[in-house]
């Protein structure tokens, strides 16, 4: 590698960092006061209020409302929250999700489902906390198919009402976050019926307590009781008996009530109207992407200052080497170092394309809403991965709580699970991907009802002509060795074997389904059958994302920065190769001989860019109190 | 598949609790007793006292002697001492690594190596824990290269006494198990100085507090601070200070003291010596491995429990099905359970040679010890890898701490890396291999020294004519497309790849250490160069190993049960196929349509086994009180 270093980890940070620097600078210095470092032994009720008092500081600074609109005390400057919400992620997990909780996923219910009455009567007060709220779609026995919750909302014309019911113990609201403890109202996620008619899902401002904390009648909250992680968050249950709430709470954006009980909503499928409502979970997902890559961060950054610090066994001459000098410790670390810089520039990305695109609708709203699934999925699963292998390549220093893993590990945790199911998101990418994203609507759901096969998506597809043509012509791409002499470690023959994998899944899976229609299966047995095909379609995408994501930032990066983030970038492309070696093969891609020269590459990466490592993740610029305490960890400075 | 299931769980149960089942039975009723379920919400004080008492408990009832000689009260019954440990895997595993210190480690030392004397003195009171003790190895500077740990034990001939000291304090020594709280001895490692000569590492039993718990003179004391999990163990740090114990402390079993200060052992080279003291480690190896896989069973079943009792989207009629129906749920699980019942077949083998072999020199030590590593690396990253996918698998109700998985991921996280790290421990298997089990002495360190190759590994591996000829065969056998008629849905192809991939690995490995020593490349560079493939090599010989132990399990398998572990072998067998199917088509072993069929045979697999999985995790014979305590996930039954 030539010169890759003529930079300081400062001025890389700048890079990093990218257009939102300044409010990722104001969050790690707040991360950086005294009694802001991330909690790790604190009895509950404590690590609870700990947060709350958290937050409020946060949203008294002003940091937490940078997304709302201005004339609401907001900055509207979504990618800038984005930011600031993901540097968060740096310290107290419970602390970030409290916050994703009160202004996302409250505050954005209310500001996008919302009309102009909501927004002026409680905007101001959730983003300064003084009104901590619910978002209360998830229930006991619906979360990733939440189309089908059964909470009710019933109109009642004559006292100009709707009447909120838990319909049976199976439907009450489970996990809703800040519910245990502090909030005061929710939105409610409810089936809507008007004049006796069913409406689908929709949702209303209920108060849950009263200025003195009391619960209101016709409600029953219980504590969701101890979790793997996320102690600081009071995770809930509710149960609703009959609560009545004024028309006007009602989040009458995409369908409104008359007094007289009259339903009109510009949207006339129940269906599409219910996935525009969903497009508010797009913020959600991103944010999660964004905190996940910042943890993931951290474990590295503590995984890389002890593996230059320890040392272990050496020569015969003995002297003891650092852990970071062996091949084995370089693969365990260096792979996912290299996919937390890919994933970062690729959450840039998307973090511009929410901010530019939020809450479009057709084929720049659906690439978004792809985007942020993709992502979500595989950014969580690199977190969780990530942290577990750190965790181990610190030993039994990894095994103390004071060195921050056991947090890292139990709070990103449940990442790859809410927000969506990782899985069941990556065949929400699928559906998108195989309809051009211009199916109407697109949701969860979806996924779930072989509906989504009778007629209207495969009439999609059909349209889609670059697909129909890709699809006629698989079978003749398989020439064996026909990449035999491309050199992997160009940029350009990474992307080109991403590309081409991801249209050559894409159009097997179109095909499949086609030839799956043509016979009498049944629909929904033959969504089943392709399920892992979707699931590979949806990575395949997701994988060349990143890629190109990093490398146009090797492109613009600064001159002396470009070389070392082109190796970094290198890493990334031939380890990804490298475990999809298999498939590559299969297909004719590549020879033998090119698929076994991966490894040599991956190795060859690894140790040319281990003596970097440590610059590398200092670039992340975390500040050190969220680093490990133990002096053997954070040693090495 | 031919109807395979004429048989219920507990006949099945039968056949896989084998020959311990008593052992077994007795454990798993003690563990369905009231009071001795899992403990997953206790303060941390309270829940090492409940652990303490639990294995005075078992200690009355005799459930921790069965491994000890019958004239200290113990059954000469290894093998059903570690059948019994493995069945408290499926319950709180801080009382399994109580356990496994103070009956394995701790008496471990004083039977294998003290001397009579120790026996008559301390066996009795250890297997009754009246006298609860340490293993005192591992030192903060000093984990896994345990021959250069820095405590000292200097013989002081005028008055007949060991000196113990920490000389500085990377060298005090950590995670001592039993330590912070209840131990009252300790078998301390420690240099041994005899009339101002090194001679290397030995153990010496050093009292560490008084019978009324107080600390002694000399030494300190401290708790390791709280943990990632196994909260109600107690490990702590200790310091000596010139502690001075009698002649007789030293556990002489390999080397002697006399009163003038003459050393003695009848083992010449303190490496070998060291080595063979180590050998001790084995049984704790293979315990972690055991207690892994049964952590690796509760999780499966609660997991495939919650998959068919809950139920999440449908056919567009309107049915919710359950989430076993998904292929990709299928996927998550399904896999990991094969392996499950795999690595119990082969840890069944692994016990029956422990009790056959343990302290055996020679060919036969060897390869236990190299089974033992290989398993325990194998064996623990299966339990973190399907612990997590089944949490996963759980969604929301994973991440209640009443749903056990919290303990179950924290308390085996350390699994990989203590009792051995993993990767080193894997390390340890190759270099056996390489040696065809001749190499004299093997452990961890060598692997850190270059001395290892210099001269004696090599000329083992030139003696050892198979892989010779197999190093100068290498290159012939890469026909491609030779398998591509072999059916790999016949036990005998699949255990031929494996075998063919074991000696491929192996040989290749062994050509490029000669081809390395001819050049002159510097030993240690060499060796961190071919690090990764060592643990290829290593991975290679555990995966043939635990396919022919669960082959031999399918043929030996009453009549009944044949049919269904056949099918469930064949999972295993085609899962790890699939995942390996880079390597073999590299190797010119399968032809790319012989790999894609290895997917579509996985998805066969899943498909047919998704009916009997129930079935296939009740025959784990869990007590109920050990799973989910939440009804959505312990319903189904």
């Amino acid at each position: 590698m030539a010169a890759p270093v003529t930079t300081s980890a400062s001025e890389l940070q700048r890079f990093l960092d990218g257009p939102h620097a300044a409010v990722r600078d104001r969050v790690r210095e707040w991360l950086a006061q005294d009694g802001n470092a991330p909690a790790y032994d604190l009895p509950i009720e404590e690590h609870r209020a700990q947060v709350l008092a958290w937050a409020r500081d946060l949203a008294g600074r002003g940091e937490t409302v940078a997304g709302y609109p201005s004339e609401y005390g907001g900055g509207d400057d979504l990618g800038g929250y984005i930011s600031g919400f993901e540097t968060l992620g740096f310290g107290d997990l419970s602390l970030l999700v409290k916050v994703g909780v009160q202004f996302g996923l409250f505050g954005g219910a209310v500001l996008h489902l919302g009309t102009e009455r909501h927004h002026e009567r409680h905007l101001r007060d959730i983003a300064t906390l003084e009104l901590p709220g619910c978002f209360a779609m998830t229930e006991d026995g619906h979360g990733s198919d939440v189309q089908h919750l059964r909470t009710t909302a019933t109109y009642d014309t004559d006292a100009g009402e709707f009447v909120i019911d838990t319909p049976d113990d199976d439907a009450h609201k489970m996990w809703i976050g800040n519910a245990a403890r502090d909030g005061r109202m929710a939105a409610v996620f409810a089936q809507l019926i008007v004049g006796g008619e069913e409406r689908g899902v929709h949702a209303l401002l209920v108060p849950l307590r009263n200025e003195a904390g009391t619960v209101l009648d016709g409600i029953r909250i219980e504590d969701c009781g101890p979790k793997l992680g996320l102690d600081g968050v009071d995770n809930g249950k509710l149960w609703f008996d009959g609560v009545r709430v004024p028309r006007e709470a009602l989040l009458d954006r995409y369908a409104k009530v008359s007094p007289n009980g009259t339903y009109f909503s510009e949207i006339e499928s129940s269906t599409k109207r219910f996935f525009t409502m969903l497009g508010t979970l797009i913020q959600g997902r991103v944010s999660v992407c964004g905190a996940a890559i910042n943890a993931s961060k951290v474990a590295l950054a503590i995984a890389v200052r002890h593996a230059e610090a320890r040392r272990q066994f050496g020569p015969p001459d003995g002297v003891e080497v650092p852990l970071m000098t062996y091949r084995t410790h370089q693969r365990r670390l260096l792979p996912h170092l290299a996919d937390a810089y890919a994933l970062h520039f690729a959450q840039e990305r998307l973090v511009a394309t929410l901010a530019e695109c939020f809450g479009e609708e057709g084929e720049r709203g659906r690439e978004l809403e792809t985007m942020a699934a993709g992502l979500k999925a595989v950014g969580t699963w690199h977190a969780t991965a990530t942290i577990q292998a750190c965790r181990e390549a610190c030993g039994g220093q990894g095994y103390l709580r004071a060195n921050r893993f056991a947090a890292l590990k139990a709070d990103t945790d449940v990442f790859t699970t809410f927000e969506g199911d990782n899985t069941v998101l990556l065949q929400l990418v699928a559906k998108n991907l195989l309809t051009g994203f211009k199916h109407e609507y697109a949701e969860l759901d979806t996924l779930g009802t072989a509906a989504f096969f009778a007629g209207q998506l495969w009439t999609t597809i059909a349209e889609r002509s670059a697909l129909r043509e890709l699809v006629g012509r698989i079978g003749d791409d398989l020439i064996p060795g026909r990449d035999e002499e491309a050199d992997l470690l160009e940029r350009d023959a990474q992307l080109d074997a991403l590309r081409w994998r991801e249209e050559h899944v894409l159009a097997s899976l179109a095909r499949r389904l086609r030839g799956g229609l043509d016979d009498e299966t049944d629909p929904f047995e033959l969504l089943i059958a392709c399920q892992d095909h979707l699931v590979l379609a949806a990575r395949a995408y997701v994988d060349r994302l990143v890629l190109e994501a990093f490398a146009d930032a090797v492109e613009r990066a600064p001159e002396e920065h470009r070389a070392l983030l082109s190796r970094v970038c290198d890493l990334h492309a031939l380890h990804l190769l490298e475990r999809e070696r298999g498939w590559f093969q299969e297909h004719g891609r590549f020879s033998s001989t090119r698929s076994k020269a991966l490894i040599k590459a991956v190795n060859a990466a690894c140790a040319e860019l281990a003596p970097h490592a440590r610059l590398l993740v200092d670039a992340f610029g975390i500040p050190d109190q969220c680093l490990a305490s133990a002096a053997t960890i954070a040693g090495g400075a």
